[in-house]
This record gives structure tokens, C-alpha cells and sequence, in this order.
């Protein structure tokens, strides 16, 4: 019997989540087009993450598409607003920070969405996470749940009954440090992620932006020491 | 009485459609904040005629974003394959043809979405249209409610209460000689747009894609000439 290998379009950030979203892809059989964005982002260092990502789990394709968010501003993460340091996962549940990218994931997925539709693929992953989200509103399974009402409605595929997206969100419901043990099990070498939001031109993390705070918390629940690197002056304070 | 000025995001193609869309809102007081993209359409001088109309109406801001769909491929407007010419508003009217860009309302309209949260903006406004659409899936009114239900639930500002995003699309349930009544009526001068989706160099429209046919039809049922120009051999035969 063949069996027909599956594509799925995975957005990729380079960061911890994404990576393991894709591990999950591939573990389930998918052929994997990888989908990284190149939009303005101060930390461009994980895009280089991404690419050791894709070159370790030889995926088929990785576009990296480029898009200028900058030209709206809004966001700490596109535009010279300072990072957050210094919080605890507890204050960072209070509200949305100054990450925050204006309409960042509806944008992402609806690039997605046009690849999916050219590679005639039903499946779309995406490394969304609603326990550990940092208060991002499209990271909530209700705004996922409307983005794949609304992708079934807008492709030539779903329209003549050809293509039912579904936008597959394996972390969703997972802590930190379950995303971690999955990936781990999985064979994810977390050394290649990055995650900081403020790195260091070499890539160091600085260790205590929300993204640091939370990977790092992950780590430590599992009674592990983070592969990346982080910078010395962190490094001397933990 | 002080009277607040709305912000309305318009998409601007540059074709006859946008810029009557363009000319209701302002019609309705809304200052006027233009999207354009540069997507790798063959047509580019459609951006030239954007430009025109964004000068033509004096508007707040035009942004003109650099977005690559050209990665996916999959379209005529995108990749080298063949516009169809010749075809009648009854075939048109038949599937979706090869100039369905994938999901490209889609991606325009998430900018949009990002561009109207940082204006705190609660009004998109597109000119699709559902009675002349040629076939595209993502022109239809269902498809566009879905949008709205999802891009509430995006936004920092649809979380919190503060926004609630209509996307309005005057022409949806107009022919294309209502849109152009509506538009002459508002002042628009068409000699600005261009509809052709395969252009000369110079910008002369080809008379004979599916685009140039509805638009000719149009301008025929007002008893009116297109004031924009046509190519030559184009031109001897009508």
C-alpha cells in the first residue's frame, strides 16, 4: 500500500515553541514547508535560529518571507520602545505588553494560508500557547478557532470543497515546561532555538525579558539547564 | 461643537473599484489612511496610479507595503503564467480563474487590521464586490463577515474592549456601471486608475483580460468612454 505523505505549512519563528510545533509536525508524518518571516524584528538573530532548525530536521522547503511591519510601529519588538525586563510570569499575566505585534499572527497565518492553498496542503502548524502566552490575544484558541472559519471561506480550494484547513495548534494547551519535555522526546536540540526578545548581536539571551524568564522557568521545572547562551553579566546573577 | 475625526484604513489597489471605495469614505468624513501593496503583481503600474489618487484626494498617510506573494507562486498576476483574454462576463462568471492570487484579500486586509489597531482606527474600508467579482472566492460577503468575527477576537484593542472593527464594503452588491455612477457622482477622475492585469510599460491598458472587459462594459452601460488609455491595436478594434 503507498502511502501519500501529507504537507503541512509550519510557521516558524526560531524560537523554542515553533521548533517543537514542527517536531510535532514531522513526528505525525507531515512533509514539512517551513514558514519564517523576516518583518522588522529587532531579534533577527532567531532567524539564523531558524535555519539551523530546518537544516537539522531537513525539512523540504523553508521560505523566509520578507514583510516590513515597521512601516505601522506599535510594537517594542519592531520599533526602538524598550524591551520589558526584570518580570515575573505573574506580571506578565496582567494585560498585553509592548511586544505585542499589532495583528502579528493573523498576518503570519494568512501567508501560511497562501502556501497551504498552492501546495494543495490541509494543515497548517503554529506554536500558539495559551497557558504560558505572555497575553497575546491571537495565541487564544477562540481567536484560532475564527482565523480557520474564515480560511475556509476565503481559498479557491475551500470553495469548491477541495481543501478543509485546519490550523493545527499542538502546544496550545501545554505549560513551558511540558512544551520542553515534548520537544526533548521528540529529539529537538533546543541549543539551535532563540527565544529572547533582546539578544546580543552574537545571540546571546539576555535572560530576563519575558520570553527569557518564561523558557527559563521551563528549564528549571524540568530540573535542566538551558542549552543557549546567555549573556555573562545574567549568567554571573543565576 | 467639536466634532472627532474617524480614521478609516482604505485599501488601494489603484484600479477603478479602490478609488471609489476611496471616494466614499471620505464622502462619509472619514480621514483617510491608504494601503497599497507592492506584492510582485506584473501590473506594478497600478501602484503609480495608486499614488495618483492618494495625491488626487490629498489623504492623512499612504503606506505602500512590500509584501513578496511571488515565493508561493500559483497565479497568473504573480508568475508567468498566461492572463486570459478574451473572455465574456458569462465565462468569467464560470470557476475561479488563474488570476486568483491565494488568499490575497486575506493578507491585505490582516495589514489593514495591524495598520487600524495602531491608528485606533475602528473602520477598513475594501472595494470588493460580489456581482462583477470574476470568481474570487475571498469577494464574497460571507467571507468578509468571517474576517470581522475573527480580526475581534486578534487585536489587543477587540480584547480589551476598545475596538470594535467593522470592515465596510460599499460596492459589494454593486455592477460595475453603479460603482462608476457612484464614483462620477463623488468627483472621481478614472483617468487616475488602472484595471488592465496586463498593462504595457507605458501603462496602456490591453482591452481584453477579464479585468479591462468588466471595466469597458462598465463605462458601455453609462454611455460613457473609458477615459484611460487603451492600447493601439486595441483601440481599431472597437
Amino acid at each position: 500500500m503507498s502511502v501519500e505523505t501529507r504537507k503541512a505549512v509550519v510557521l516558524l519563528s526560531g524560537g523554542l515553541d515553533s521548533a517543537t510545533a514542527l517536531a510535532i509536525a514531522r513526528s505525525e508524518d507531515y512533509e514539512i514547508f517551513a514558514l519564517t518571516f523576516r518583518y522588522g524584528q529587532r531579534h533577527e538573530v532567531e532567524i539564523e535560529a531558524a535555519r539551523r532548525i530546518t537544516s537539522f530536521f531537513k525539512v523540504t522547503q523553508h521560505v523566509i518571507a520578507q514583510i516590513d511591519l515597521r512601516a505601522f510601529g506599535g510594537s517594542a519588538l519592531t520599533s526602538d520602545i524598550a524591551v520589558p525586563k526584570g518580570r515575573t510570569p505573574d506580571t506578565m499575566a496582567q494585560g498585553i505588553p509592548i511586544t505585542y505585534v499589532p495583528a502579528r499572527n493573523t498576518i503570519f497565518l494568512s501567508f501560511a494560508l497562501a502556501w497551504a492553498e498552492v501546495l494543495e496542503s490541509n494543515d497548517i502548524f503554529i506554536g500558539v500557547n495559551a497557558v504560558d502566552y505572555s497575553g497575546y490575544p491571537d495565541c487564544r484558541p477562540e481567536y484560532i478557532e475564527a482565523f480557520m472559519r474564515m480560511a475556509n471561506l476565503a481559498t479557491k480550494a475551500g470553495v469548491e470543497g477541495r481543501q478543509q484547513l485546519k490550523i493545527h495548534t499542538p502546544l496550545i494547551s501545554l505549560t513551558k515546561a511540558e512544551i520542553i519535555r515534548r520537544g526533548l522526546y521528540l529529539g529537538v536540540d533546543y541549543s539551535l532555538t532563540s527565544t529572547c526578545y533582546d539578544p546580543s548581536p552574537a545571540g546571546l539571551a539576555c535572560g530576563c525579558c519575558d520570553a527569557c524568564t518564561l523558557r527559563l522557568k521551563g528549564f528549571a521545572e524540568n530540573g535542566l539547564n538551558d542549552p543557549v547562551g546567555y549573556r555573562t553579566e545574567f549568567r554571573h546573577s543565576i
